[in-house]
């Protein structure tokens, strides 16, 4: 890529990053053409489709959170390595509006550019689970795409203003949800700010 | 009111009706103005603001859903009445995209038209919730506004395209969280699609 292209590339990439986190993943891309000051074709030729821009954009972040799924696996037991994990994502899907939802379709989309980073990090996920499931301290009935709803859930609770404030409470509730042991019984607290 | 007007508002009203059970409760009243081929200014004649509008919309099924929490509470034991309870209002919720994000800020302003159902119907959850919890047969750190919080976490999951092949499951899940007695063991099952 010549090196004006790959400034073109980067002030549009820069651009979107804004607009997203302002907007939510839904922005249009003409919307972002717009701002970035190009014109639609050029930055559909930078970037084919929305699903590509966003991963150019939360690969990063994808990343990390997979990467730091394997850090908790090592250094923390079971049970608080998966709901520190948990909280992460939260935290992180909460800065981009719906992109848990997008993350939950690419997942069922081969064909989407966010299909690998997005099967890599539900993978990493269900690891931590897995790991809780075997020492009998999560519910036995969960995998790693009820993990992603149940933080999709918490991060669109934590994005609605009449529900936000109570969103730790209901962190708390999901993590115990999930924390329930094989035996039926809840194995602890997962902790709550309320 | 004479009984031309009376048809136009309730013309007005079964228009209404189908572009929120299409569009969700955010629709525009220039929207229904339009669909209903009235003008805005009629629009606003019978229906001063959005919320006055989804209040008669919506009131009988606030009634209904109040008084079916009544009749749980007299005919069922605790656990089955709270979970039958929470079912039904996340079926209905399913059909009005956003209605719960909706009732969650009016039970926050006293000024609004739907305050007083949404007061009242809250009222009926906590009262089906107190008794389950009097009972150690639900979460003790639970109140009216968390159980709507949760109901409207399920709407919105059932509503997603990519999660909705799970609600039931998660469904489930919550209910199992409600259902976590004070002795902190979860009392049994609420049942599975999954």
């Amino acid at each position: 890529m010549r090196a004006d292209a790959r400034r073109n590339r980067d002030h549009v990439l820069a651009v979107a990053g804004d607009v997203v986190s302002e907007q939510g993943v839904d922005v249009s891309m003409r919307d972002i053409a717009r701002r970035a000051d190009v014109g639609l074709a050029t930055l559909l030729r930078h970037f084919p489709t929305r699903e590509a821009l966003l991963e150019a954009l939360l690969h990063t972040s994808f990343h990390e959170l997979t990467a730091r799924a394997a850090e908790l696996e090592a250094s923390e037991a079971a049970e608080g390595a998966l709901v520190a994990w948990v909280r992460q994502c939260v935290a992180w899907t909460t800065e981009y509006r719906g992109v848990t939802v997008l993350m939950a379709a690419a997942i069922e989309d081969p064909e989407s550019a966010l299909h690998v980073s997005c099967t890599t990090l539900r993978a990493a996920g269900a690891r931590l689970l897995t790991r809780a499931q075997a020492a009998g301290l999560a519910r036995a009935d969960l995998d790693g795409d009820d993990l992603f709803a149940l933080i999709a859930m918490l991060a669109w609770a934590g994005d609605q203003p009449a529900l936000a404030p109570r969103a730790d409470h209901l962190f708390a509730v999901l993590a115990d949800a999930i924390l329930t042991g094989t035996d039926g019984t809840r194995s602890r607290s997962a902790g709550d700010g309320k």
